[in-house]
């Protein structure tokens, strides 16, 4: 493709964009499409001749669309906001155009020091101290991941510099909730820790992790011949955004000698306003903490923030350093590779500083803000409906609820609850997300889709009501 | 910002980059700042009221492009190719745009199986069997992690399930080559193996592992009580381009039960051509394999390309499946989610689709034998050139040679390489990578960025000249 080509097509895919997103409220929220039906329209051999981008297109509209949840529609309400605003597209957009690879400083300086900038720039709107260090990662699984290894190897002296974990006498343990994400245990398990080493800490009421509980059970491993190892925290569970205590936690972790990471992947954004900031007191006291930009706060996926207390052991457990990256500057500059898992790095920090720059912090915080009143607002409804219960604080922008029309319990409650869900999303006027909880399925409401207003979230709330009417009156016929 | 906002900026920001790639041949090669140098101009606090895009787009050229190594130019010649052709730019930008997460298949069903399609599109380029189940990664760091996670817990059985690697009795070991990329190490380590479960396997005079030796080698571990778990072999090494027999080495695996992993990331692409398909004979023996769409295929990095011959093993090594990610077709999709580390993903599979297809495989196998021929033209220059020395066969695009003035060796010889080197690197004509073989330092030239004509590789071996004979006759003045 030519640079005019390019010019050619890339206006008219531009004017695409804009038009999918002027138009996004007119297409259902979740794909209609069955399983297999998107691939049973492609070809299975690749085109050996070129084929028109005429035809690309076409088929992008064709066969792509149809295919595609719309997780930018005011109707979104299902896992997390996954915003993806438009200036941070374009700053997306400019990364690919450059093809400049971050593999060291030298390789494109700028790509490792706007980062520095950028993710130093998140680390003040959230009002962590200066002894924090950012990097942008992939996903919070990955950040996680990365934070256990260093867990395990503070713990061990280094030991993957010896015989690695197999090489440690007493078994080495990590604690997290049940209401953890299940990238914890994920992490944990490919850290090689194994299953029986994952201790899940009770919670209370509020489905917060339990601190005393928490002291309580690493004291009797310690005696019981393991080692306790790491801690994960986490500030806004999945489920229900639930608040584990961090300053008590990062008290025992500092008593006990644990590393303790904060899983703050989807309400880290919320740090930005003052008012919040109560959710993760103590953090200062955690050795690790993630923080998803490309969540709530609105960078286009993938930009989960990493931030480290001491970078020094970061880029001790994760560096290599073969001769072809080596350079003359190695000594007075960052290299990301050292700071991550992949060697080569995408420039994901002109996303974050298109959109950062573009909104301003203040109407960040506006945006947020606005959505905490909306699902506030959803809550109050549900209390205030006959048969409807919210089942969760609602301390963010998640509202856990369920319809329980009288005399409906058990499977059969489960049934009706997946069946209204279900009636929900089929017909495509809005998302929404079941999940279990205290061994009940029940529906999360996400709200926090940069274009969903109060309207949106009054629509979604009229559906919900007439879905479980519907669903009330008769078995779930849907197909 | 708004859809006409929208509009305005992305269509000024094509044509910013079809002007970029117009004029690329204008910038200097390697970025020329100095460390520090981008940071300085940033503010260090992020601005609290939105900033206009005029002011964002002037500090692009200002600020931001200084500080960019030029990968897309056609005098690079550094690392590897990460070619980014405009068609799988517009691929990419359209997955922006859509902003839609693949966490599970209904979370987006086209990004499941516009994968499925184009990996496997894939599979057939490089004559893979059926056998084979693609999926995207992100960087072959990664893919390799995967892989010997996987490798792990088949020697194991499953035992992440129960203690992890601590439980295990008999230490692990991990094969791989001293020419094997810096990241099998990492991989390695960060699975928990520990340095001296990494074991070094010798290599032949064309730096390709020996599948002697390895047999050797696993059976004297074996005697000495440890368990052979994984070989790594390379299709294609980072410093030489050297080509590990996988067939003999498959042939070690299947006899002593490891799990062989094929690092093919760089010279995988070379598989689309019948004529070097015997680089990697023995391929459908191996247990799984990486090759990177995004170095000279031709994919917008990055897009890892990670094959596997058990998918359900890696599915039962990676899976998490909480409540929320549940959905009513579980049975009948793949949820890609379980095939990596990371639960979210990007459309990734949209910048292969658009890119194989703008081009075709025909040209795309046209365009790798044009940098082969380019390569091969270089490494004739080079030896009929008094004074200059071709360290490794050439059976790729990557030619390793040295200046070898008269008289000069040792530590000297080094000081003059790397001067000669850097004087290219700094002179902004083009760019190329020392790398350190047979404890000596030398130059690597690797051909392969989709701009790089024969007149450019003439243009490059006049700088090297030049360079080299400036060196030569005085201490390294440059600063």
């Amino acid at each position: 493709m030519t640079p005019d080509e390019f010019r050619r097509l890339g206006h008219r895919l531009v004017d695409w964009i804009a038009d999918y997103r002027e138009n996004i409220a007119s297409h259902p929220v979740m794909a209609q499409v069955a399983p297999g039906e998107v691939r049973s329209r492609l070809p299975a051999d690749p085109p050996e001749r070129p084929e028109s981008m005429e035809a690309v297109l076409a088929d992008l509209d064709r066969i792509v669309m149809p295919g595609i949840t719309h997780w930018q529609s005011p109707r979104f309400f299902g896992y997390f906001p996954a915003n993806a605003p438009l200036a941070g597209v374009l700053g997306d957009l400019v990364s690919t155009g450059l093809g400049v690879v971050g593999l060291s400083w030298q390789s494109g300086p700028a790509v490792t020091e706007v980062e520095e900038v950028t993710t130093d720039w998140v680390r003040r709107m959230v009002g962590l101290s200066g002894a924090w260090s950012g990097v942008i990662q992939d996903t919070a699984s990955t950040s996680t991941l990365v934070a256990l290894v260093c867990a395990r190897e503070r713990a061990t002296g280094y030991g993957m510099a010896r015989g690695g974990l197999q090489a440690e006498p007493k078994p080495l343990a990590v604690y997290a909730c049940a209401h953890s994400h299940s990238s914890v245990d994920k992490a944990a398990l490919l850290a090689g820790f194994g299953r029986e080493a994952i201790r899940l800490v009770p919670f209370d009421q509020a489905y917060a992790m339990r601190a005393d509980a928490l002291e309580a059970m690493v004291r009797e491993d310690e005696a019981r011949g393991l080692r306790p190892c790491a801690v994960v925290a986490t500030t806004g569970t999945t489920a229900t955004t639930a608040l584990d205590p961090v300053g008590a936690i990062a008290e025992v972790a500092r008593r006990r000698g644990l590393w303790l990471h904060v899983d703050a992947a989807m309400a880290g954004s919320a740090m930005i306003l003052p008012e919040c900031r109560w959710m993760w007191d103590g953090i200062e006291g955690a050795d690790s903490l993630v923080l998803n930009g490309h969540k709530w706060l609105g960078v286009p996926f993938d930009c989960s923030l990493y931030f480290v207390r001491d970078p020094e052991h970061l880029v001790r457990v994760m560096s290599t350093n073969p001769s072809f990256l080596q350079s003359a500057v190695d000594g007075q500059v960052k290299n990301l590779r050292d700071w991550g898992i992949p060697l080569g790095r995408r420039f994901r920090a002109l996303k974050l500083w298109f959109a950062i720059r573009e909104q301003g912090v203040e109407a960040l915080r506006e945006r947020l803000r606005r959505d905490m009143r909306n699902a506030r607002w959803l809550a109050e409804q549900a209390e205030a409906a006959p048969g409807w219960r919210v089942l969760a604080p609602v301390p963010l922008q998640t509202v856990c609820l369920r319809h329980e029309p009288p005399g409906l319990g058990g499977e059969a409650l489960d049934r009706h609850t997946l069946g209204w869900a279900e009636r929900v999303n089929r017909s495509g006027a809005a998302y929404l997300t079941p999940a279990a909880l205290d061994g009940r399925w029940m529906v999360r409401v996400s709200v926090g889709a940069e274009a969903t207003e109060r309207a949106d979230v009054a629509a979604l709330w009229g559906v919900m009501l007439e879905a479980a009417e519907v669903e009330s009156r008769g078995p779930r016929s849907i197909g």
